[in-house]
C-alpha cells in the first residue's frame, strides 16, 4: 500500500522537536511540552488531521497572540461535582489534561465529576485525553463545540448553525479500553477538502448545497455560496444528528454561558464538556470491567458482514496503529514533512531524521 | 388528512380509565396512577407506540407477575452525586418520576445528579419524564438499554447485539423547552412491523439481512433467519451510531453491573441512566435560559430547504400535538380503540365516550 512508502520518524524525537518549536514560538516549557505531547499522541492514534499537521497553526496562534503562551485556567464557578473553567485562550492541549485530572478527583469524591472549560484554544483530538481517566479505572465522556464557528446545518436547513462537534468516550475493560471519538456531522471539513484536492466525490451525500440538495460533490464546498455540512443521519435521519448537535451545544455553549453572540466569528476558541464517572462508587471496579468486557466480547462475536473483517471495537484500530508507530516510527506524508521542515527552518530547528 | 377522521377521547377521562384498568390488573393506586399518567402523556406528545397501545401489554405483565404491582425501588449503592437503584421489576412508568426527582435533588446539592435504575419494567417514551427536570429549571439527559434484548447490529456485523437504545434530552429556554428523544438505531422494530403490515418499503435501508445486505424490505424482518436493525449512520457511517450504542450500554448495563448474561432473554426489564444538571450552579438560571434560547433562535433562523417548512426544534411538534389533543381530545385509530374496548370488556370497565 502507499502508506508503507511514507517516511517514518521516531515519536519521541518528533515530540521533542515539536516542543522546541512551540517554545521558540513563545510557549513556556510546560505549555509547549503538553502541546507537543498531545499533537503527537493524535498522530500516534491515527487522528492525523489533529496531529502535527496542526503544528504550524499552533505556532502561528502563539506568535500572533491568539493562543496564550503561559498562564493557568481559572475556575469561574463550581458546586460539588461540577465546575466551570475559563481557559482565557490557553491551548486546549495544555488545559485538557488538567481538567480531566480535576474531573477524576471529583469523581472520587462524588461518583461523577464534570468540568466545563470555555475559551480554550486548539483542543485537537478528544481521543488523546480519554486514557488519562481510563488509567484511573474511570469512564469519561467529552464533547466540544466552537462558538466562533457555524458550518453544520440543523436538519431541514440549508444554512449552517452548529460547529463541528466532536463527541468522545473512553471506558476500561479487562483488555484494551474502548476509545470512541467521532463528529456529530456526516463528515468533517478536512475530509471535504481532501476529497476536493484529490478530485474525488465524497462516499455519501454529506453536503447540502445553497439550492438545498444533498450532494457528494466537494466542489460545492468552495462555491459561492458554499455548501454546508449535514448533521449525522443525512437527508432522512438528520433529525437525530441535529438533535445530538443541539445536545452538544446546550451542554457546552449554553451551560458555560458563552455563546455564538459572545465569540468572535471564525475564532477557534472551544468549549469542552468533560465528565468522568468512577464505577467503584457503585460496586467493585473489577465487576464493572468484566461487564464492559462482556459488552465488547459480544460485539467481537457478532457475525461480520465481510467474513475476513471481524467486527471491531471503537479504539481497536487506533491502539494498534499507535503500537506499530511507537515501534516503527510515526508515518508522515512527504508533503507534511516538507511543511514541517519549512517551519523548522523558520524557527532554526532541524527536523529529526527519518528512520 | 386521514388523521382528522380518527375518533378522539378526552385525555383526563382516558387516563382515569387506564388507571382503573391497571388497578383492576393488580397495581396499587399510586402505581396505577403513575403508569396511566405516563402512557397517556406519550399519546399526548405523539409517541403513540409508547402510549395506550401498550396498555394491554402492561396489564398482561401485571397479571402474569412480570411487572410488580406494588413496592418501591431500592438504592443499591451511592456516592455523592451518583446512585444505583434496583427497581425489582416495578414499572418504569412508576419508578422514573421518583428517580428524576432524586436526580434533581442531587443536582441542587452537587451541580449534577445521576440515578441509574436497573431492572425496571416498561419505561415507555423517555420524552415524558424530561419536563419534570425542565420545570425545575434543569437540563436532563436519559438513556435506556434492555439487557434481555439484542436486535441492533454493531457496525460491520449482520447479527444483533445491542438493544433498541433510546437517547433523550430536555432543557429549558426562555420559551418552549427542547425535548429530544430518539433511538440510536436507523429505525425501530415497531416501524418495521408497521411498514410490513402496510406493505410499504422502509424509506431507507435500515435493516441488514442474514446475507449481509442493507435493505428497505420489511419482509426480511420476519424471515428465518431474520434481518436485524442497523445502527444510526447505516452502511457507511454506522460506526458512529454503533459507538453511540456502545456508549449507551456501557453507561447503563456495565455501570449498573447488570448485563445480558444476567438477564432473561426477551424480558423487557430496562436499565435507565438519568442525569440532571442544575445550570444555576454555574451562573444565573436566566442567563442559561437566554443562552439556550439563542441556540434555538439560531436554528429557527436557518434557511429551510423547503421554504414552506421552517426549521424545527426537537420537541416543537410534540408540544403542539399535546396542546391540540388536550383541547380536542386524544386521537386514537379505530383499530386501537377496538383493542382497548376489548381489554375494558375483559376488566369490566367501559371505555370513555368518543368526543
Amino acid at each position: 500500500m502507499t502508506e508503507q512508502k511514507n517516511p517514518r520518524i521516531d515519536a519521541k524525537l518528533m515530540q521533542a522537536w515539536a516542543q522546541q518549536c512551540l517554545q521558540q514560538a513563545g510557549a513556556t516549557e510546560p505549555v509547549a511540552a503538553a502541546m507537543a505531547q498531545h499533537l503527537v499522541a493524535a498522530d500516534l492514534l491515527g487522528f492525523r488531521t489533529h496531529g502535527l499537521m496542526r503544528l504550524k497553526y499552533n505556532v502561528d496562534c502563539l506568535q500572533q497572540g491568539q493562543t496564550k503562551p503561559s498562564g493557568e485556567p481559572q475556575v469561574i464557578s463550581q458546586r460539588g461535582a461540577l465546575e466551570l473553567w475559563d481557559a482565557d485562550l490557553l491551548s486546549g492541549l495544555y488545559v485538557m489534561p488538567q481538567a480531566v485530572a480535576r474531573a477524576i478527583a471529583m469523581a472520587r469524591d462524588y461518583g461523577t465529576g464534570t468540568v466545563l472549560v470555555r475559551r480554550t484554544q486548539h483542543v485537537a483530538a478528544l481521543a488523546v485525553y480519554l486514557e488519562q481517566a481510563v488509567a484511573a479505572g474511570m469512564l469519561i465522556q467529552m464533547m466540544c463545540a466552537t462558538p466562533g464557528q457555524a458550518v453544520v446545518a440543523p436538519h431541514g436547513a440549508k444554512s449552517a448553525w452548529f460547529s463541528p462537534n466532536p463527541f468522545a468516550i473512553g471506558a476500561p475493560t479487562l483488555s484494551d479500553p474502548v476509545l470512541f471519538d467521532v463528529s456529530l456531522s456526516m463528515t468533517a471539513a478536512g475530509k471535504v477538502r481532501k476529497a476536493l484536492a484529490e478530485q474525488q466525490q465524497l462516499p455519501y451525500p454529506a453536503l447540502i448545497t445553497a439550492a438545498g440538495d444533498y450532494t457528494c460533490d466537494p466542489a460545492t464546498f468552495v462555491q459561492d455560496p458554499p455548501s454546508v455540512l449535514a448533521s449525522l443521519g443525512g437527508e432522512l435521519l438528520g433529525y437525530k444528528g441535529s438533535g445530538l448537535n443541539l445536545f452538544s451545544e446546550l451542554w457546552t455553549l449554553a451551560l458555560s454561558q458563552w455563546g455564538r453572540h459572545q465569540e468572535q466569528a471564525g475564532l477557534d476558541a472551544n468549549t469542552v464538556w468533560i465528565q468522568v464517572i468512577d464505577p467503584s462508587a457503585l460496586g467493585a471496579s473489577e465487576a464493572f470491567q468484566a461487564q464492559a468486557q462482556a459488552l465488547v466480547d459480544g460485539i467481537h462475536q457478532c457475525t461480520p458482514i465481510t467474513a475476513s473483517q471481524p467486527v471491531r471495537i471503537p479504539g481497536e484500530g487506533a491502539l494498534a496503529r499507535r503500537k506499530q508507530q511507537l515501534q516503527q516510527g510515526i508515518e508522515y506524508s512527504p508533503q507534511l514533512l516538507h511543511q514541517l521542515a519549512k517551519l523548522g527552518d523558520k524557527l532554526g530547528l532541524d527536523l529529526p531524521p527519518c528512520l
